[in-house]
C-alpha cells in the first residue's frame, strides 16, 4: 500500500524546506489537503509570484522586486557608510534601532565552509566592488561598517571581508561587543566580560 | 524598511504549515529564495498538481487520484472487516503488520471539539452509511475495528463511533491495550499494566 504519487511529490517537495524532515513533510501535506485547501492554493501562488518577481538590489544585494530597491534610491541615506549584515533580517533590526542612516550591504549568509558556503555564496566579489565604487557616483563609500552575528561563523566572515577590504584600502569598522543593555557583571558569560573589559573606552 | 510585497506574502502563506510561526516563515522564506529556487518552484508545481489530482477514495476516505482507491477495487481483500483508523499513517502501519487482510474508513483526524473538529470533520456519516452498506455490493461489512489511537481524543473517537454503530446493530470491536513487545513490567506505566490485567486472556 503506497500514497497515491501526486501525494508522494508534494511530500518530497515539502522536503525542500529547510527543518523539515519526512515526518513534518508528510503531517503538512495531510494538513494542507485535509484542513487548509485554500492555505495550500494560496502558498503555491505566493511560491510562483516570489520567484517570478524577486531578485536582489544590484546595490545591496536585499530581495528586491525592482533592480534597486527602495532604500538605495532613497535621497536622504548617507551614502558615505556601508553597513554589511549577514541577513535582510539584520538590517531590519539595525533599521529599528533608529541610530544608523547609512547603506546596507545584505551577504545572504555567512562564510560556513562545512555547509559549503564559501566567499562566492555570500556575494563577497559584489561587496568589494560596492564598496570601492560608490553608489550610483552620488558619492564614495567612506567606511563599511561590519555587522555580521557574534557568532563563530560571523566573527570569521568579519574578519575575511576586513581582509579583502583593508588591502584595498577601505577604512573598515566592527560594531561593538560587551554587556548588553540591562546587563549585570554577575550573570554575564565570562567570555562577553572579559571583551568588554578589552574593548573598555576612556571616559 | 519593510520586505518586497511578493516576499511579504511569501511568508504570509507560509504561516498555513502546521507548526510554522512567523519566525520559520522568513527563515524559509529566505531560504527558498537564497539557497533552493528549485525546490521552491517545484514545491509550487507539487502544491497545485495535488490540490487539482487528489480527492478521497468514496469509500475508504483515504487520499486518492481516483474516485476509489487501489486498495478498495482490489479483488484480494476480504470485504468482511473495516478497519477504522485516524489516518493514513495509521493505514499504512496496520498494512505493514501483514496480519489484516480487510477494508479500511480512514477518518482523516480525531474528535477534538477544543480544535472545532467534531463528527462531520472527520466524515462519521460516510463511515455509518459504508459500515451499514458493504462495499460494491461485494458483501456486507460484518465487523468494523476500531484502530484509532489510545490517546484521550482517539479513546473518545472509539467510543463515539462504537455507540453511533451498535445502535444500528453493527458489531464493533476495538484493537487491544497491554504491554508492547519486549515491554518489562518493571518500566510500564501503571495505566498501560492495569490495562493489561483487565484485558487478560485465558490460555
Amino acid at each position: 500500500m503506497k500514497n497515491p504519487p501526486a501525494l508522494e511529490q508534494l511530500i518530497d517537495s515539502l522536503r525542500c524546506l529547510p527543518g523539515v524532515g519526512p515526518k513534518s513533510a508528510l503531517r503538512m501535506a495531510y494538513y494542507l489537503l485535509q484542513r487548509d485547501r485554500k492555505g495550500a492554493a494560496k502558498l503555491g501562488n505566493s511560491l510562483e509570484n516570489a520567484l517570478q518577481v524577486l531578485g536582489h538590489c544590484t546595490l545591496c544585494n536585499n530581495f528586491s522586486e525592482t533592480p534597486v530597491c527602495p532604500l538605495c534610491t532613497s535621497e536622504k541615506r548617507d551614502t558615505s557608510q556601508l553597513c554589511v549584515v549577514e541577513m535582510p533580517t539584520d538590517l531590519m533590526m539595525m533599521e529599528q534601532t533608529q541610530s544608523y542612516n547609512g547603506m546596507y550591504f545584505v551577504l545572504m549568509g555567512r562564510l560556513s565552509p562545512l555547509d559549503g558556503v564559501g566567499p562566492k555564496e555570500i556575494n563577497l566579489d559584489k561587496l568589494i566592488k560596492r564598496a570601492q565604487d560608490g553608489a550610483l557616483n552620488k558619492g564614495q563609500v567612506q567606511e563599511v561598517i561590519l555587522a555580521t552575528n557574534y557568532t563563530v561563523e560571523g566573527e570569521a566572515t568579519a574578519h575575511y571581508i576586513s581582509e579583502l577590504l583593508k588591502t584595498r584600502g577601505v577604512w573598515v569598522s566592527r560594531i561593538a561587543r560587551g554587556l548588553p543593555m540591562g546587563g549585570e557583571i554577575e550573570y554575564v558569560d565570562s567570555g562577553t566580560l572579559s571583551m568588554a573589559l578589552l574593548g573598555r573606552k576612556k571616559l
